[in-house]
C-alpha cells in the first residue's frame, strides 16, 4: 500500500462550508492528525484512527503525519479554514525540508473557506476592494514586525484581517495593535468582529474603530479593519469598488 | 412569494470545490443572474431561469437581480471564487445603497474558495505568513494607487496576490507592476503563475520575479509573488511560519 498526505481545510465550522473534495478525502482517509478540536468534527468510522493533539504542536504533529504516510497510511490532515492560511501546510512543508527521506511521498493540498471569506460575507462585503490578512500572534515573529505591516497596511488603505487576534497567553498585543491603527489615523474605520462565524456561538460586531475594546476579541475572533472608504448600507458594510 | 437575493461563490473551477451551501441554493433558487461565463457553470432545470450578462455590466446586473427579487424571485447571484473578493458582492451593496426602495430585500452572502487560496494549494503554501490580495485592474481606481500599494505591500513583505492581471484592453499595467516590484528589490522572490486553477486549462509555473514576463499571465491566471522567505521544497513552495 502506498501511503498519502492529504492536508485539507474543513472551513470555518459550518458542515455546508465543508467542500465535497475535502469531504471525498475524509471517506478515503485511514488516518486523520490535526488540533484536537478540529479532529473532533471529523466523524468516527471503522477503518479510520483519528490522533488528535495539542494546539502549538505544529511541527511534531507535521511529523507524526508524515511517518504515518510513509508507512503507509492515507493521512488526511485537519486545520480550520483554509490549511495555506495560517494553518498546517506551512508547518508540514517545514517538517518535509527536514526530512529528506520523505520527500518522495505524494501530497496533496485542498483549500477551504478560510475565516475571513466567511466573516466577511456575514457582514456584508468589506473585503471587496484590495486587502490584507495578518496573523496577530508573536509566537513565530517579533511583534515589531507585526506592528510595522498594520501601519503600512493602513498607509496603503488596506482592509486589514487580523487572525489569531488575543489569547490567554498574549492578553495584550491586540489592544497595541489597535492603538498603532488609530495612531495611523484609522479612528473612523469601521470595524467588524466576527465570533466563532458558522458556528451556533456566531456573534458579529461592527464599530467604528474608536470605540473598538480589546476584550472585544478572543482566539475565535477575526477582526476585519475596513478601509477608509468603507461604509455601511442598513445592516450591511462593504467596500466600494471605486476608489480615488 | 417573497423574494430573496443570494449572492454566491462557486469556487475556482473544479465542481468539487462548491460548497453544499452553494448547491443548496443553486436548487432552491428560480433565477441565476451572473456574467456569463459563471451562470453557464449552472445546470439548467425545469423552473429556473438563467440571465447571463456581458463583462463590466456589474451595476446593471446588481440592479436586474434586485428587481427580480424585489417582484418575488429567489434570486441566486453567481460569482466564480468568493463572491466577496473582486466579485460582486460589493457591486450589490453599491446599487442597494442607490435604492432604498429595496433595501428590505432579504440578502445572504455565501462564500467560496477565492482563486488565490486554490492556487496557493496546488503550489504548495505560499499564503501561510501575512499576505495581501491586489486587483491590477485599473477601471475602477487610479494606476497610481496600485503601484504605491505593491511598494507599501513590498516594504510590509507580504506575499502579494495579485487578482486580474492583464486583460486585452489592459495590456500594459501587469508589466509596470513586475517593474515596481523589481525595483523594491523583490528580484530574487518567487513568482507563481496559477493559470485557470482546478479547471482543465489548468497551468501552475514557478520563476524567480526577475524571469518574470509580462506575457505569463492573461486575465484567467492569478500571479502570487512570495515573501523574501518563501522558498522551495522539491517541487512545492511555501512561506515559513517563522519570520525574523
Amino acid at each position: 500500500m502506498t501511503g498519502t498526505l492529504t492536508i485539507a481545510g474543513l472551513g470555518p465550522g459550518d458542515e455546508a462550508l465543508v467542500t465535497p473534495e475535502v469531504s471525498a478525502a475524509l471517506v478515503d482517509a485511514t488516518d486523520v492528525v490535526g488540533y484536537a478540536p478540529y479532529v473532533a468534527r471529523v466523524k468516527l468510522r471503522e477503518g479510520l484512527t483519528l490522533h488528535p493533539s495539542d494546539n502549538r504542536m505544529e511541527v511534531q504533529r507535521a511529523n507524526d503525519a508524515l511517518r504515518l504516510a510513509s508507512e503507509g497510511c492515507r493521512v488526511i490532515m485537519v486545520s480550520s479554514g483554509d490549511p495555506g492560511v495560517f494553518a498546517m501546510a506551512s508547518a508540514v512543508f517545514e517538517a518535509l525540508e527536514a526530512a529528506p527521506q520523505w520527500q518522495g511521498i505524494a501530497i496533496r493540498v485542498l483549500p477551504g473557506v478560510t475565516a475571513m471569506m466567511a466573516a466577511a460575507a456575514r457582514a456584508g462585503a468589506p473585503l471587496g476592494h484590495d486587502f490584507c490578512a495578518i496573523n496577530l500572534s508573536d509566537n513565530l515573529k517579533p511583534w515589531s514586525m507585526i506592528e510595522k505591516r498594520l501601519r503600512l497596511a493602513a498607509e496603503a488603505d488596506f482592509a486589514i484581517a487580523m487572525y489569531n487576534p488575543r489569547s490567554v497567553s498574549r492578553p495584550e498585543g491586540f489592544g497595541r495593535a489597535l492603538s498603532v491603527l488609530k495612531e495611523a489615523s484609522c479612528g473612523e474605520r469601521l470595524v467588524i468582529f466576527a465570533h466563532a462565524v458558522t458556528t451556533p456561538e456566531e456573534r458579529i460586531e461592527t464599530v467604528m474603530l474608536h470605540e473598538a475594546r480589546p476584550e472585544m476579541a478572543d482566539m475565535r475572533t477575526v477582526v476585519i479593519v475596513g478601509n477608509s472608504a468603507t461604509r455601511r448600507v442598513g445592516s450591511w458594510v462593504y467596500a466600494p469598488r471605486h476608489a480615488r
